[in-house]
């Protein structure tokens, strides 16, 4: 018989149809995402596993919210056992969104989270209350050489986080230990004029076998963080490398691949759970999104429910940075600051190099923005 | 400046909205999936590394199928870089879904694929012609042992394939070597009373530090085959088992967590390529979805769509066999047979359970019925 300490963690749902549909839907959940099997076939040794509904209320006559608690030993220790309870086989299902997570004692226990989170990343950085600044190296196809150009420019312009664009992997125009080590060169060269602390964070998302080589070549070479795109690698890769004290690098997270979770409002997850706790419990220590009103379509209302994400009180799970990005524009730095406040990572592409042919000036400009905040 | 070979890969996209709008969206994937970047600003250097629009055409007056290519040089060599620059970003945003792939020359160069395909499978399993049986170990709560039990009643009713429940993981109340023993010790047992070549294939969606150590202990212990869900693990961490020569096991591909790509039909990906094509690509030999008529939503077009992706012509790599399951009843045996023909593999779970009181006179009706097909 399976034996149950009894330590329950809670997922909500939002469910869509009327209060008799919803309510099946709540009951399919506890069945699905466990024993997955005929609920009256189920003997008494397995039935203790099987999901139970806490709560349910409707929003509005076509949807409603389900707390549903699931044994903690559903899941284990592991991050990917995790993911599949909460929305394994249920995601082929329509109608059913998670909106939030809350998870045990025991299971927050078995997390290390974010290594640094914000309070770390700013100690890091020197940079102790205005927003951060970060832009990425693009665009993908020019040479190692003029990527780390592009970031000794950067830096001196003042940006205190310059990542590889996502795209940038291990291609043949700028190979990825070649770029590594050309832009971390700049960067410091930058950091020894300036006096900043500004790092450089490589692109590491790639194959599963060249993960945790590319981690650690990036530390070796001395850069200063991390991207991965977990809908790329898998949560469990991203949390690997965040997990791993020989490597010890803050990790920002890239939302590539991830849209489809997000573009139905009546499947996937919410945009506080996806971008605002998912990549807190895998470890990352800043989320990037696209940010409402660039070239994306999240609403700022949606933005805003991920920076609770990163700040809502989740055990040990210290609180990480939003990092809104995808077409913003200089001109947006003050509506952006209305949304998300000073803890904030505001993430500048393309619209640094469209402020004016003078990028470090342009790098110039948005600091000085934000240094007055 | 970034030398380009010539060599570029084609994807087709479906797009919503009228003509203007799509071609709009046309456009904005070659740019947004590779430089990212102001096309006025990218210099020539990176210019040539910018998608292509290669054809266009409306399907009805609000969507449209665009095929892009692509420079093989986007993508390198790597599996998560090749999706990122399929449906990276534009994942993030609405009314576009990718109908299928068609891989370069050099890309499938690059690609193991399936390791046995469907001949391999066949071969392995003794069983040439008629349909595959295959169940799921469950339900979720059961010891190992009782679990075992279970595997070997379902072996001696000649099932071909016993795989792990997807919520099979590293619970206490089974933990997986131990469940990996006694699974493999029972369907041996009952191989030696039948004289069939049952496989026991558990499941390895694991922890990414995890994954080939279950995956080498399953190999060592005897079992037959490997299932994994990519998106729990990501696509490369499956590629990665499948490509490894020590292994060398069968891999069934599990669609957890990857429902929210298909669930709204204007983002995302077609059944075909993300139920076909992508496992095929990450060397899966057999596709695990949830069949029409069953307890999900997926259409017997839709499923229909998947067996041709997992069987149209991609250079060297193998079909593969589409494995529709979810809920289904021996009764929709005969139909099944009809959208798939024969080469297939049923995947019955709880329907056999649901059959009657005796689990290997259920086992032995449904191999007896296949049989004869």
């Amino acid at each position: 018989m399976a034996e149950l300490s009894g330590e329950r963690f809670r997922v909500w749902y939002r469910l869509s149809g009327d209060a008799k549909t919803a309510r099946e839907k709540a009951e399919d959940i506890c069945v699905e995402q466990t024993v997955e099997f005929p609920r009256e076939l189920v003997q008494e040794n397995a039935a203790g596993v099987i999901g139970q509904v806490e709560s349910f209320e409707m929003l509005d006559p076509t949807h409603s919210l389900a707390c549903i608690t699931f044994a903690a030993e559903t899941v284990g220790t592991e991050l990917t056992q995790l993911i599949n309870v909460v929305f394994g086989n249920i995601s082929l299902k329509p109608g059913i969104r998670v909106e939030r997570i809350e998870l045990s004692a025991g299971l927050l226990g078995a997390l290390k989270g974010p290594r640094l989170g914000r309070d770390g990343l700013r100690a890091r950085l020197g940079v102790l209350q205005r927003p951060l600044l970060c832009t990425a190296l693009k665009p993908m196809g020019l040479a190692a050489r003029d990527l780390a150009k592009l970031a000794y420019e950067l830096a001196l312009g003042g940006i205190d986080i310059i990542k590889d664009d996502h795209g940038l992997a291990d291609q043949s125009f700028a190979p990825y230990r070649e770029r590594v080590q050309y832009c971390v060169e700049q960067v410091e060269r930058a950091n020894r004029e300036t006096g900043y602390r500004c790092i450089y964070v490589p692109n590491v998302t790639a194959s599963n076998h060249e993960l945790a080589a590319r981690a650690d070549f990036a530390r070796r070479a001395g850069a200063g963080g991390l991207l991965v795109a977990p809908g790329l690698t898998g949560f469990d890769a991203m949390r690997s490398l965040a997990d791993d004290d020989r490597i010890a690098l803050p990790i920002l997270s890239h939302p590539a691949f991830q849209g489809s979770m997000v573009t139905n409002p009546d499947n996937g997850f919410s945009h506080y759970a996806l971008f605002g706790q998912l990549p807190r419990i895998a470890g990352a220590d800043a989320t990037i999104f696209p940010n409402c009103g660039g070239r994306f379509s999240f609403s700022c209302e949606e933005c805003a429910s991920i920076a609770q994400g990163t700040l809502a009180p989740m055990g040990h799970l210290k609180p990480i940075f939003p990092t809104p990005g995808g077409g913003m524009s200089l001109e947006r730095v003050p509506k952006m600051l209305d949304i998300y406040g000073r803890d904030v990572i505001f993430l500048i592409g393309g619209g640094l190099h469209q402020h004016g042919s003078d990028l470090i000036a342009a790098c110039r400009y948005f600091h000085k923005l934000v240094a007055t905040m």
